[in-house]
C-alpha cells in the first residue's frame, strides 16, 4: 500500500514556527505520513497566488494525496473551513477562493463544511485554524477517516473572479496575473486561446514577434513570449527579471495580434 | 511502532547547503527517520527567537521526537553542547539559552553534556557542531542509543533573561519581544496575566480598546489586540504590517490599563 | 533495506510551486522515497554556487542517494541532460557545469546522456526539464531502474573554469569564490595549500595575522581567517556580515604571505 502523503501550501513563512506547529499536529495523528512542503512563501493574504500554485501541483501528485492550503485573512470570521474531493485528490483549507482553479478544472467534485469537532484539536484558536482545524482534518483524512462525516455538503464554494481575456478586432487581450520568482510575467491567456497565427505580442513598451519555445532562443537580456509550464502565455527576458526590466506588474495589459 | 522523528531549527538559511549536510549526516546514521524542517530562517544569532519557536512547536510533536536546534554564535568556544529530555521530547543543541523556555515550562527535565565522541562525527569541525556533533547525536538518540551515556549531568544550563512584566497602579506593563512574519507584535504578557477588565491597551501612539478574538473583527488597516496562538498578548493590524505601520520593534513598551 | 533517498537542489525558490510539482512527479513514481530539500535558494542561474553546494553535501549522504540539481539557464537548448554516478552517489541534472566539483574529486565516475523517454514524463515541456525529465529520471533510478539504459556514455561533461590560486614570491594569492548566508567570504584556497607559516592574510583593506579555529576567538565585529567547514580558507567577522562590512564580493583578491 502507498503511504499517505500530505502537502502544505501556506503564506506563513517558516520563521515563526507556525508551519512547524502544523507539522507536529499532523505527525502526532499520523506519524507515518509523508509530509511535503510545497511552499510557505505565498505572498501574504494572496489567495489567487495560492490558487495558482495548488492548480499547478495537484495533477502531479499520486491519487489520494491530501493538500492543506492556508492563506486565510478571514480566519476566525464565519468563513467556512472546507474539505474538497476532486480529481482523485483531497484539499483542506478555508473557503475563500483558494480552490477556485481546482474547481474550475474538474467536472466532478464534492465539498464538505468542516463542522465535526472529532477532526479538530480541542478549542481551536480563533487565529490559527491552520494548526487547530486544517492540519488535524488532513491527518485524519490521510488515515482513512470518513470524508462524509466532516460536515454538511457545500455546493456554493467561494470562487475568485479571475480576469477574463477579451477578443479584439485583431486578436485577443489579456493581462498579467502572476509574476514568478524569476520575474517572468504569466498572463491569463491559455495556450488553447492562441488559435491564430501570431503577428505580434505587445506588453508595455515591448513588442515581441511570436512565440519561442524556451528562454535561450533569444540572446540574454532580450524579451520573448512562450507557453509556460502551467500552459499559459508568458512574457520573459532570457536570464533577466522581466518585471523589473519593463516596470510591469500584475494587471498589465497583454495584447496578441493575429497576422 | 512509530517511526522516529527529528526536527531541525536553525539560523543557517538553506542556500549554503549547511542544513543539507546536517540532513545527510542524520540519514547516514538513521535512514528511516522522518526529517522535519521547522525553520532555517531564525534571525542570525537570535537565541531568543529560536527559544520561542522551540517552545511553540514542541508540545505538538509526538512523544519521543528529537528536536535539533542550532543558533550558535559561540561555536568552538567552551560553551557546552547539550541534550535535554523534557516533557517527553528530546532537544539537542548548544547550551546558550536556546532551551530557556522549554526548561521554564517543565517541572522535570534532565540535561546531559555531550562529551561521548561515539555520538559525534570524527574530528568535529570547530565552526560546525551542527553537522558534526548535534546532527549525529540526534540521529543516534533517535535510534534508541542511551541518553545517559552522552556525558555528565548538566544542572546549571544557561538561561536567557526574558524581560519581565511590571505591575503598575492602573494595570500592567510589558514589552514587545517578537515580531512575526506578518509584522504582528508579540508581547511578553501571557494570557493568564490579564486578570482584570481591560480599559485600554497602549503601544506607541496607538490605543486599543480591548481584546479581539481574531484579526478580521476590525476593518482592514485598523489595529487590534488579541491573545495569539502562543498564548501571549499580541498587537496586530488587520491585513497590515503592524511593525512597519507603527514604526515599532522589539522592546517597545505595551501598557494594559484595567477599567 | 534502506529506503531510497532523493535530494533536491535548485534555484527555483518555492513560491511558484515549481519544486512542489517536481515533488509530485517523484512521489507518483516512487511514493516511498525520502524526499530531502537541500535548498531552492541557489542564486538564479548561479551554476558555481550550485556546484559548491552539491560538493558540500554529497559526501554526507548514504550510498545510493540520488541528488537532483537544477540550475538550468540553457533549458530547452541542446545542452544535454545527464545522470552521473560517482563516489557511490547518483546525480541528475543539466550538463552545464553543475557537477564540476563532484567530478573533480572522484577518480572514477560514469555519466550518461538522458535520452531514454521511458524515464521521462510524456512530452517534456521545453522550459521545465526539472519536472518532466530530471525528477522522473531520479525517481526511476531510486527504484533501481537501470542507469546504463538512460542513454549514451558522456565522456566530455561541461566543467566550469574555477579560478586558480597563484603562487607569489611571498606566498599565495587566491580570490573570494562564494559568500555565505552570514556574509562570510569563502576563498578558492584549500586548506592543503597552506603549507607555510602564515605571516598575514590580506583581503581588501583588512589584514589578518593568522588562522583562527572558530569565530569567537576574536571579539565581536573583528575580522578573522579560518579553514571553513568545506575545507577552504574563509575570511569572516565574528557575529558580523563580512561582505557588507568590507564592501567585498566574489572575485575579491586574497593574499596569504608566509613569514
Amino acid at each position: 500500500m502507498n503511504r499517505s502523503l500530505i502537502t502544505l501550501t501556506t503564506d506563513f513563512g517558516t520563521r515563526d514556527g507556525f508551519v512547524g506547529q502544523m507539522k507536529g499536529v499532523i505527525l502526532a495523528i499520523n506519524p507515518h505520513c509523508g509530509l511535503i512542503d510545497v511552499t510557505h512563501d505565498i505572498e501574504s493574504y494572496a489567495i489567487l497566488h495560492c490558487a495558482l500554485v495548488l492548480k499547478g501541483i495537484s495533477r502531479y501528485f499520486p491519487l489520494g494525496t491530501v493538500h492543506v492550503a492556508v492563506v486565510d485573512p478571514g480566519v476566525g470570521t464565519n468563513r467556512r473551513g472546507v474539505a474538497l474531493r476532486a480529481g482523485g485528490q483531497v484539499y483542506v483549507g478555508p473557503d475563500n477562493g483558494l480552490f477556485t482553479l481546482v474547481l474550475g478544472s474538474e467536472v466532478e467534485w464534492q465539498m464538505r463544511h468542516i463542522e465535526n469537532s472529532d477532526y479538530m484539536l480541542p478549542d481551536p484558536h480563533p487565529t490559527f485554524h491552520g494548526r487547530d482545524v486544517f492540519a488535524p482534518v488532513a491527518a485524519h483524512l490521510s488515515l482513512g477517516k470518513s470524508f462524509e462525516s466532516l460536515g454538511a455538503h457545500v455546493i456554493d464554494p467561494v470562487v475568485l473572479s479571475i480576469p477574463q481575456i477579451r477578443h479584439t478586432q485583431r486578436g485577443i487581450e489579456g493581462e498579467v496575473i502572476y509574476i514568478d520568482r524569476f520575474g517572468n510575467l504569466m498572463t491569463n491567456i491559455e495556450a488553447r486561446r492562441l488559435t491564430g497565427k501570431i503577428d505580434s505580442i505587445t506588453v508595455g513598451n515591448a513588442q515581441i514577434g511570436g512565440l519561442s519555445r524556451f528562454f535561450a532562443e533569444v540572446p540574454a537580456g532580450e524579451p520573448l513570449a512562450l507557453i509556460n509550464s502551467f500552459g499559459y502565455l508568458e512574457i520573459a527576458v532570457n536570464r533577466g527579471d522581466t518585471s523589473a526590466q519593463f516596470g510591469l506588474g500584475r494587471g498589465a495589459s497583454v495584447e496578441v495580434r493575429w497576422s
